[in-house]
Formats: C-alpha cells, structure tokens, sequence
C-alpha cells in the first residue's frame, strides 16, 4: 500500500541499523562499550529523582501547553545565571524534549522545500526532522583541519535565497564539541539580519565547555531578539533523557504565537517529569559543576589515548560530549559493522557511530566517527585499547594492509 | 518576519480563545464549570501513582524509541481481554501521547495535500494535526438528528479520490458518543479494501461504553489487518491524561518501519511514564469498571437535565464521555463568550466547547457546543442550572427573544 513520499524516501540512519548487530554481540556475550550515544551513566540529581518519588497528587491531569509555570519560572532563574536577564516565563515554551522543539521550529517557519542552512557534520535528528517537515537542509562544510570552527560568512551567504528561513548552529557542538565564541555568533547575527532570516541556536550542552573556555549564549544578544530562538533541554544537563523536557526560548512572539497552536493540539508536555526538572533546576550549582569536571576527565582521557592510535586524527573538542575522528579506514560504518560482527579483543568491543550521517553533503564524512565519552574511564580506557586493536585487525583483515 | 502558511494559515481554535476569558472570570470569584475538556476529576489507580512514587533508578535514561518492551507486553495482555489474541509487541509502537501517533499516522501515510476521510464531527486536534502536516481533510457529516451513527458507505465513496490515503474514525466516538457497531466497521472495511486504503481507528475511549452496549474494536477484524491502524491512549482510561503515553497498535510492518524513522529521531516516549502506564495496566479490572459505572450515572444526570432545558435537543450518548448539544442560540461560541463575561449564576458559570471547531465544513455546528461530563454529580448539577439559566439570559439580552 502506498505511503509518503516524505517518510519512505529517506533511510534508517547506519546508527540504528548497528543496533541489532551489537544486540548480537551482547548475546554471544560480547561486552560492548556503547560510544555511539550521549546516554550519560551520570546519576540525576537527587532533587529530581525525590521530586518523582514525592509525586503527591490524586491524579495525573493535562498541564498547560506551553509548559508549567512554575518550571517556566524556574527556567528565567536558570539562565539569569548566564547573566541573562531579559527572558520571563512569556518568552518560554516548555516542549517533549529538544526534539519536539526541532520539529516546532521546522514548522513553524518552513512550508515544503523551505531551506535551512546547517554547518556540516550536525546533529543528525535535525535531518530526518528536516525531511518529515520537508526543509531541505543547506549545508556549510566545517572542517576536522581547523576544529570544526564556522565556516566562512560568505560561505554562509553564499547559500541564502529567497527560501532560506534560517540558520541552525549547536553550541557547544553535537557532533564536534567546538563551542561558537562572542565574535562568531555575531558575525552570524549580523548575517541574519541583513538578510532577514532566524538564528536558531540548539545550547543543550551549554554548561559542558572545558579548559575554562567562556560559553556565550545566543540570548546574550538583546539587539537581535526578534530573529533568535534558542533550544534548550534537561537531557543531557541532568542526566534525565527519558524524562522528555525541553525548551524554546524566543523574543519573538510572533513565532511563539503560532508554535503554540501546535503545543495545544498536542496537549501538554509529560507532567511529572516537568516536576522533576523544576527540582533539577534548584540543586545545588555544585551538581552541574561536578559533571562538567567528570566530563572533563573523560575527555582527556579518551581524547588523548584515540589522539595516540596511528592513523587516528581527532582535535580534542571544546565542549559537548563528543568528537569527530578520522579515521584510516575505507569506510566507516563497514568498519562499525566489522567491530560488532567479527572482532573483539580481552571480551568487549566499541560500537561508534559512522559520521557520514552528520553530512548533508553526499560522500562526506565516510572515513569519520563520533564516539560520546559519557561512560566511566574503566571502560573508555577498554574502548580505546579495542578502537586501537579493531583498527589494525580490520586494516589487516578487511583492507589488506 | 516570514513564517510558513501551514501555521500561520488557520486560527488558534475557539476552545482555546475561551482561556482568557475563564482565568478572568476566576478572578472575578466567579466559580466557572469546565465541562469544555476531558480532564477527569477521577483518580488514577494507586498502582500506577505507587510506580511513580517508588521510581528507584539513579538516573532517567533513554529508553527505546518503540517504546518500553515491558509496556507492550502488557498492553499484548490488555487486548487478549477484549479477544485480541494476534497482537505481539512487534505490533505496538509506544507515543507520546495518541496526540503523537496522529501525527505519525497522517506524516507515514500522507504527502501534502493527500487526503483523509473523517465523519464529522471529529476530535478537533485532529484537523490541527492534519493542517501541519498538510493533509486535507474531507470530511462525511454525520447527523445530530440520527444519533451520529455512520454516514451511509455511499457518502464515503463519493469522498475517496487518488490522494485519498485512507478513513480515520474515532469509537467510541468524541465527540458524539456514538459507538460503531460490527456492522458499519465491517462495511468501511470493505470499502478501504476495495478502495485500497487505510482505515485508522483512534480507540482511547474503548472502555466507555454505557447501558451495556457492546463495544467492537477494529483490532477484531484479522483479514482486513494490513490496512487497520489503532490508536490507543492511556490518558482517560487510568486519568493520567499528563502522563502523555499512546500506543499505535497495526499489523501493517512496512507502516511501522517507516514510522519508527521519526520514533527514533524524537528519541523515545516518556519514561517514568511508561512505569506508570505498565503498573495501570496491572491494577485490578474493576478500577476501569467502576470508572465507567461513575461515568454512566455522570451521563445519565447531566443528559437527563440537559434534555430537559427548553429548546436544546440532545441524543443520550452511548460511549465515551461527551455529547453534543444543539443549542437554541444564533452561535455557540458567542454563547460561551457570553456565559464567561457577562453572567452567573449563584456565582457560578458553564464553560463548553462550541462545536464549530469539530467540523471541517464551514458553518456546520454553528448552534452547537459539546460538554464533557467529566465531574462530579453536584458540579454537574450545577452546570446545568447554569446552562438552562443561562441560556434563558443570552437568548432575551442578547438575541432578543
């Protein structure tokens, strides 16, 4: 029977179709050290996990589609941290997760074949986001030789026609863990507005930048409220995934106006996790800290001994909890598959995610991965010693080098 | 700033106009009656609110984007209670909410301007989920004046066209209450099989069935299973409506394949959430008995009353928990404006949903508005008073009668 275009036309990402494998893997009782996600082993804080176990109310009733108040509210402090003071809880959209934001922003500013303009490797929801709402991403090439900073602005402007609706940046960045400084979020904004057209900036991994490097968040800019919205979400700051809450956060009333008709018709966002982010919001600063430093750690511990594997290159990242590789292979995602399928080394694995997935651009990315270094240096330590060894072996065996 | 037509191209629904005016009755002390939404004042069942209550993981992690297998093992249980035995896990996709599997349903199975059948009067969000992914819906009316049974299969034959991709129905049926019989699903069956299209069926209400009558599920017609889509929610069964767990039940594999595509971008479904819906399904058979007993006594006071208030017609509903009302005013919505700003009665007043909203041909429902009855007796009793005063007060004040 026939379906749409839109959703059949376009591929499972090689990340799920490794799922199965490394479930094969884990049943011939292979340990299989899972770099191919951004699921933290990091514990909630407590707040949170006692506001879930406190939940005291007779019954589970809607909640407000833009989002509770209450957490709404709890946001505004959040981000006066930042030194952000201009935001209320009326410039906030409380949404299911990041992804939820993503799709409301795609829909709200693009009919079918409206353009988006992305920095290349991104994000790589955003594409399959892009497809089902019919955007067509455009993107600007970054590069693993400088570490991934922005493209160019005329490469950017380059790509602006009379269907571009804006530009989509993540900072700190997923995939590349480079973090957009003052100087280049301006450039942009001074882009955006000559042509007229929203800055979009996905900061879910703000606090996450390392070696004291400043974050500058895009609602620091006052002057070009109108053309900014921000995603924001509790997943990766807390630790709560699974919980499901995130945010957009605007100026511009106009855009919020009308994501909302879309908010009620899907009701409210889930309720009781919107109560555990509250709390997560109110623990101590000293949470957020800590698992910036425990990130830290893993990061030099895994960047540095992948940066060592001959062949490897890899800049070590800024900020976020990810980085790019290249790696000397042929292929990245044959060499994922081989990982699962056909080695392992002391009992364990590493299963990664091939990068071609990131780009827009075909044929990019092919010799690249991403891993995520959210797991406990016992098994990063494991991970690198087995990227090491699968290297070689799938050189040897596959590439007959 | 350009945004797209397809938000900016309809109106934020009346229903939704209505808020302000409610919050600035409350604040005028007046005790304002929302039989507009059903937002039941039951309790969940205690298992579930345990589940929350003794969430015992350190942290709130992804979980799978087809959701919780643990979940759709139950819900494989729950159907073998209606006679469903050939439903496996692998059928079921876990939503967030049935508001998410609608829009994966019209997403997988439609291109823009592809068309839906619906009879209407339908579940509104339905024609707001359908403008965003920019379906057509072709609406069937069915009448007031038979009890909103199914429109003759002729009706829905003159609607089907080649960018028909399939029927959606709602049963038992918001708003209409009206429950479809072995019968007519057969019959629309037929059709979507000669016609080649799908028939979907949103089933949340599937327990609220009065005077015994008996329900049909579409999951109960096997030869027909590749082109059947059940939606299913937790939300009025258990009241946990804020919970936002649905599922979409279907034996049509490459249907599910390709939704599983924007299941995985979007990550996963809620996820202490899904805890709460495994225990609900867990509590004993008589929490959902006696849920629809105390419905079935609600319907039976506040349609008795209604019934009797001068100039209004209602057919006694049969499922689910609303009707529609024709009401002896000029324009519903203009009625409900009314009762919000410029009445009460014994300090209270009514608030309803005006029907316009539940109907894709312009004009239709104008004089009439559906009531959730939702809460509890004294409450309804009240809200009736209210209507039947007010309605007297609209009609001399304000139409001059």
């Amino acid at each position: 029977m026939r379906m749409s275009n839109r959703i059949t036309g376009f591929q499972t990402s090689p990340i799920r179709r490794l799922v199965p494998l490394s479930r094969k893997a884990e049943e011939r009782g292979i340990h299989v050290i899972h770099l191919n996600i951004g699921q933290p082993d990091i514990k909630t804080p407590k707040e949170a996990i006692d506001a879930i176990r406190s939940y005291d109310k007779p019954y589970i009733a809607y909640g407000i589609s833009e989002g509770d108040y209450e957490l709404r509210r709890a946001l505004v402090k959040y981000y006066e941290k930042f030194g952000i003071t201009d935001i209320t809880p009326e410039n906030i959209m409380i949404t299911t997760g990041a992804s939820e934001a993503f799709q409301f922003v795609f829909l709200t500013l693009c009919d079918p074949y409206d353009e988006f303009i992305v920095p290349e490797p991104y994000y790589t929801n955003v594409a399959t986001f892009a497809n089902v709402c019919m955007v067509k991403l455009s993107p600007v090439t970054s590069s693993s030789s400088n570490g991934f900073i922005l493209p160019s602005i005329d490469a950017f402007e380059d790509k602006i026609n009379k269907k571009t609706m804006g530009i989509l940046l993540c900072s700190p960045n997923n995939p590349t863990g480079h973090i957009y400084s003052q100087k280049e979020l301006k450039a942009i904004l001074e882009l955006c507005k000559k042509h007229d057209i929203f800055l979009v900036v996905d900061e879910v991994y703000r606090e996450f930048c390392y070696d004291n490097k400043k974050f500058t968040s895009i609602l620091s800019f006052p002057e070009y409220a109108d053309r900014i919205i921000c995603i924001d979400s509790f997943s990766k700051r807390f630790s709560m995934c699974g919980a499901r809450v995130g945010a957009i956060v605007t100026k511009n009333r106009e855009f919020l106006d009308n994501a909302i008709k879309m908010a009620q018709a899907r009701l409210c966002p889930p309720n009781v996790a919107q109560l555990a982010a509250v709390a997560a919001l109110n623990a101590p600063d000293s949470y957020v800290k800590d698992v910036v430093a425990e990130y830290e750690k893993r990061r030099n511990l895994l960047v540095g001994m992948v940066q060592k594997i001959e062949g490897v290159r890899v800049n070590m990242p800024k900020g976020a909890f990810y980085f790019i590789a290249d790696l000397p292979v042929d292929d990245a995602e044959k060499f994922a598959v081989f990982m699962l399928k056909d080695f392992s080394y002391k009992g364990a694995t590493v299963m990664f995610a091939p990068a071609e997935d990131f780009y827009w651009t075909h044929g990019l990315g092919r010799s690249q991965a991403r891993f995520a270094y959210v797991l406990n240096e016992d098994e990063l330590e494991m991970a690198a010693e087995c990227l090491k060894e699968g290297l070689k072996a799938y050189r040897k065996e596959v590439m007959h080098i």
